[in-house]
């Protein structure tokens, strides 16, 4: 599932990219944004008298969640507040939840998740028609409390809200690299948080079969170097999921992606031999033996026995990615070929996937593929995964396919959150007509894992996945970019207590492998450099040091995090600069501090790259920012007093940037280079200021610096 | 088991403390210090082709032990190693573990953990004489990695060693907060790392009854509030212990402490009645009523469940804090003593006693209990664990009884490591003879949980506990300060890489109160503080905020770690300045800088709190910072111009200090104010240094800084 289309590198100034979304009279922080939202003046205290009572239905699980709710209130707030539903009579309480009726055992596609909130007078009121709604917009409760001098408070609101799309998921691949328990159970909490409700586990692959099976053992004890998830741990998540609204959705990738299922099982694969579980990154030829009735009764007894463990209607059968050598070596498999009338592979595999089909269709579910799958007679309930692009996803919604689009949600590219966010299931530009888009459910989120560690995988998946969970919820015309970003650094902090790590992995990381708690100049580097994206790496990497499994995932580009919060504080600094034109004593302080800082952390980050080696990989990219911090001083001053640089200066300093940008063995990014160019053009050009109007010198700027953006492409 | 005991304040001039320990060559990293170190020139490589093996004995713990190492190591340096234990046969390993036998199924008191390890050469060999030392001798090896420009290297080194006490505890006290299993491996997997041997958990109190009984359900149903452990769980823990050689042994504390038990078996109490779970902190009345059989049966039948799952031979009966009320109370129980000729409620506790140590031998236990059970007729294998001082301590010792030390070990006392670090459990001026003095057999750091959450449990324990496991493990004349402080410096580090969070709670936490990932001002703060011992908190929110079991635990005094090293990084800032008299340069650039930071932090944290109401417990010691930023810049001023400040501003600085130095509501100490005092005193007397050695000057200073140290005493 390696996406293979080139995507173009992105705006990064993002105030300059912003968009108007909807009327909102005061800002709220609430992410996704709801449907419909009014603020009054006026406010509800929050204080230890705050109760909450249930109204009409009200079940364990609605009573778990209102606990859960007053516990995050409390860890937030500090206030010990009155645990648990409230008895209804005696005085009113403080928030009244209505629900009308329970969700069932677990939740399915097409569940009510609507919600309204009230808060006026001295009363919430919130009212949904079943279960999830009142999940979802307890969410949102959480998110409004504020505080001032008098204390903590809800804002009076009234909020409308319901789901953009109904299929809103993460797809996490522990395949090639396993992750426990605890990892998946935070990584749903933080689904829930903001609102998704599609947990997709990729549980098999060539790396690893990563679940426990009674019935056909040898496939995970074999497959998984131990590390797979008893059936027991599977209906804890399966169950942990279903309290926050989330379904589970298994994914076993056949017939390729299937190596580790012929450790155990060779007799599956379509060429004789020993197999072993495949420890590099990449397609590989194994694939199972669709010619073989044994193949189908080995999947109906897999499936079946798996369909019973995972409670939701649709089943995952992957089908990605099978390049068709076994099946072209194998003479019996082309002498089949023949007498079916198959001409190329594909047409092979559209006959394993109708019998696969029937298999889980016997097994009452429905199937998910990805969109290779989408082929003439694939039965009208199946859903496809749009991964290569909107034309499967679009031709899949037009013969009427319930499709899910993912192909610019994988967070493998390390892109920032507004590429993603900016990223339509359907685009304000689609050709589909209403009832074709109507196929279109929603999207997932993809995590997949060459480098993904327990100890990394917050960080690669949190917040960014929460800009896509608003684009999956939210109305179209949510776009702002500016204010998703507001609020994404207000929601990635809630979603630090639920229990994931963005926010504290990157330092802890660092400090194991530096050895020592204060970072210093480390520290410094991490908080502006971002991670090459999977191409790039597995691009420098292939011949002299290709990662494996069993590469220990430690290096810098491991633990610092993709779309760092600096890009954009750095880029506000030189927009404030520069808008002070002819000044420039905006943010020159903090300017200049920074520069010297760069300057400066040459010989403190030698220091503990000798100490650490495994840090060293870093020595290029300091080694410019010594440069970038030298010429970042010398630029202030040029500006500050309006001298012209020599002639070659601004040659010098592009071949510096242009180093920077390029793509090294550090696998760092310095993701905020545009605004940097902005600032060396600027001052390579303070000559022009005198007697321009600066604000339209500035725009020639940031034009001639758009222009020198590197139109890189990233292929996978 | 408050201590009772006044403990006076500190010298926490940590540099000017030392003494000197054992000559090592050369620097190594490693806690606790083994007992034999010699270092030669010369290292072992570490790189990729690293391999282990095993020579005599090698079972499935311990080729867990070396996986767990191995991955370890790679965590570290990002090394790729060959993992699992190497074939015998062709090169010879560069690591081989040789032990001479298993260590059996579970540790246990007076096992062999010493080892010895050679890295000479091209290998390194770590020998033992059983499976624990084994286990020991690993935590070793790994901590003496280091790196430099040729790579990864372990340093030529003999080390023989082994433990000076066998038994080497950590209490928890999940009574009066639950904790759930993950922190307690953590826990257990920190003290492994630093040779730790005792988890001792304190499971039942008057909060909460922590485990599940099969016998009597109702024990924890109705005493936990569903915090409970599974016996399921139980077993994991024990087992997971055990792979660390680390024994598990539970406390059952009674007759009193017993108010949980009594929710589900009022019968058990000396007062009839309904009991609640108790939910304040204190002594409480409920006690189990020692005159009824059926108590006794109902123990029997507990302690024989209980027994059965926890495999070590001692088990723990509490036993201390009956306050004696209930039985003062109780006519039938009154007229059972005079019967029985006892004449105290002490008389009839070891009536309770001997019959509970029946029950606990019938159960093929021997008896631990806090020093209250040391009374006449308590049979010699009982172990004391001493609580109350050195008098009960050496009391159980002369009488022959195993004793274990507890009362210097108090981490709520929040006070700093070198304070736990120079308490011995046999002081150099111990009075007994060498046959007394060998009863001693350890100690027990105590986790007493009023105010430990899941959330900051692992910045009490750690790393304070690693310097006094050090006290346990490493020969007597091991007090050098600077050196303990230097290496606990790279341990607190190690520590978490072994899951424990000592290192990210506090700013987690705080990113949670405040809302942001930016803490600006608060993070300062949260740097340059500690939190108040019980005894200052319970005292001065007795009256106005009690706390209790439900009180949310994310104030800033929850937040920030006890013996912060910003204490020590302060008065090397000082003591440089001042050794560098008259010129006063040394260090003054980064005073400056630190006391701009008090000065200006106002506003910020002003703002913070406004929009966190939570946060404003803080506003007494930011204002009490801001004037001491402007004082310390003050006192800057007059050093470096040799400028005698007028009459009124000593002693306006002096009432500051003071006023910063009193407890109050913030429960935030600044725990760096000697030096801070010092400083003044010494801008106050720069006048004295004209003509005056300036060596002798900068003593008299010291001297009276000394003498102007509140010699406030903490009781609890």
């Amino acid at each position: 599932m390696r996406i293979l289309i080139p995507l173009f590198l992105l705006p990064v100034l993002a105030f300059a990219a912003s968009q108007s979304g909807p009327s909102v009279p005061t800002p709220i922080n609430v992410m996704p944004l709801p449907a419909s939202v009014q603020t009054q003046p006026g406010r509800l205290k929050l204080d230890g008298s705050f109760t909450v009572a249930t109204g009409g239905y009200s079940g364990v699980r609605l009573q778990a969640a209102i606990l859960r709710l007053q516990q995050r209130l409390e860890g937030r707030t500090g206030i010990a507040l009155p645990l648990g539903v409230a008895a209804t009579s005696g005085t009113p309480a403080a928030l009244t939840i209505t629900v009308n009726a329970g969700g069932g055992l677990y939740p399915k596609l097409g569940d009510d998740e609507s919600y309204s909130l009230e808060i006026a007078g001295a009363r919430a009121s919130l009212s949904a028609n079943t279960e999830w709604g009142a999940l979802r917009g307890m969410e949102t409760l959480l998110q409004l409390v504020a505080g001032d001098s008098s204390g903590y408070y809800f804002p009076f609101v009234s909020i409308q809200d319901k789901p953009r799309f109904p299929w809103r998921g993460l797809m996490i691949d522990v395949g090639r690299h396993f992750q426990p328990v605890e990892v998946i159970k935070r990584n749903i909490a933080g689904m829930a948080a903001v609102k998704m409700n599609v947990f997709h586990w990729h549980l098999s692959d060539d790396q690893g079969f990563r679940i426990e099976s009674k019935r056909y053992p040898k496939l995970h004890e074999m497959g998984s170097a131990g590390l797979y998830y008893t059936q027991g741990q599977v209906r804890e998540v399966v169950a942990y999921a279903a309290d926050r609204g989330v379904r589970v959705i298994p994914e076993f990738d056949m017939p390729g992606h299937t190596g580790a299922w012929m450790v155990g099982h060779p007799e599956l694969a379509s060429a004789p031999g020993l197999y072993a579980r495949e420890l590099r990154w990449g397609i590989f030829d194994p694939t199972m033996d669709p010619t073989r009735e044994e193949t189908f009764q080995f999947l109906d007894g897999l499936i079946g026995e798996m369909a019973a463990l995972f409670p939701d209607e649709y089943f995952h059968i992957g089908g990605d990615e099978n390049n068709g050598k076994q099946w072209q070596a194998n003479p019996q498999i082309q002498e089949f070929m023949r007498a079916h009338g198959y001409h190329t592979t594909a047409e092979l595999q559209t006959y394993f996937n109708q019998r696969v089909l029937q298999i889980v269709q016997k097994h009452g579910k429905k199937m998910v593929g990805w969109d290779e799958i989408l082929t003439p007679d694939l039965p009208k309930d199946a859903v496809v995964q749009s991964w290569r692009g909107y034309k499967s996803l679009d031709q899949a919604a037009r013969e009427g396919y319930k499709t899910i689009w993912s192909t610019t949600y994988y967070l493998d590219h390390m892109g920032p959150a507004e590429y993603h966010y900016l990223s339509d299931p359907l685009p304000v530009d689609s050709k589909l007509t209403a009832e074709q888009a109507s196929h279109i459910v929603g999207g997932e989120v993809c995590a997949w894992a060459e480098f993904l560690s327990p100890e990394n995988i917050d960080s690669r998946i949190w917040p960014r996945t929460a800009a896509i969970a608003e684009r999956f919820w939210s109305p179209q015309n949510v776009t702002d970019i500016a204010d998703m970003y507001r609020r994404l650094d207000a929601v990635t902090v809630w979603l630090e207590q639920d229990g994931t790590l963005q926010l504290s992995s990157t330092d802890k990381m660092l400090r194991q492998t530096s050895g020592t708690a204060e970072l210093g100049p480390l520290g410094v580097l991490a908080k502006i450099t971002s991670p090459e994206g999977v191409g790039v790496r597995e691009e420098l990497t292939r011949s002299s040091a290709p990662s494996t499994q069993l590469t220990p995932l430690v290096r810098l580009t491991d633990a610092v995090a993709p779309d760092p919060p600096y890009r954009r504080q750095f880029a506000a600094l030189v927009e404030q600069l520069l808008s002070d034109a002819p000044r420039f004593a905006a943010s020159s302080d903090a300017l200049t501090k920074t520069f010297q800082q760069w300057r400066d952390m040459g010989p403190g980050f030698a220091a503990m790259a000798a100490a650490a080696p495994v840090l060293r990989d870093g020595s290029s990219r300091v080694v410019q920012l010594q440069k970038l911090g030298s010429a970042g001083l010398e630029a202030l001053n040029y500006l500050h007093s309006g001298t012209t640089p020599p002639d070659d200066w601004k040659a010098a300093q592009l071949a510096l940037i242009k180093q920077a940008e390029t793509p090294d063995m550090s696998l760092l990014k310095l993701p905020w280079m545009r605004s940097y160019r902005t600032l060396i053009l600027a001052a390579a050009g303070v000559g022009e200021l005198k007697g321009a109007n600066p604000k339209e010198w500035k725009q020639k700027i940031a034009d001639e610096a758009a222009r020198q953006e590197p139109t890189q492409k990233y292929t996978w």
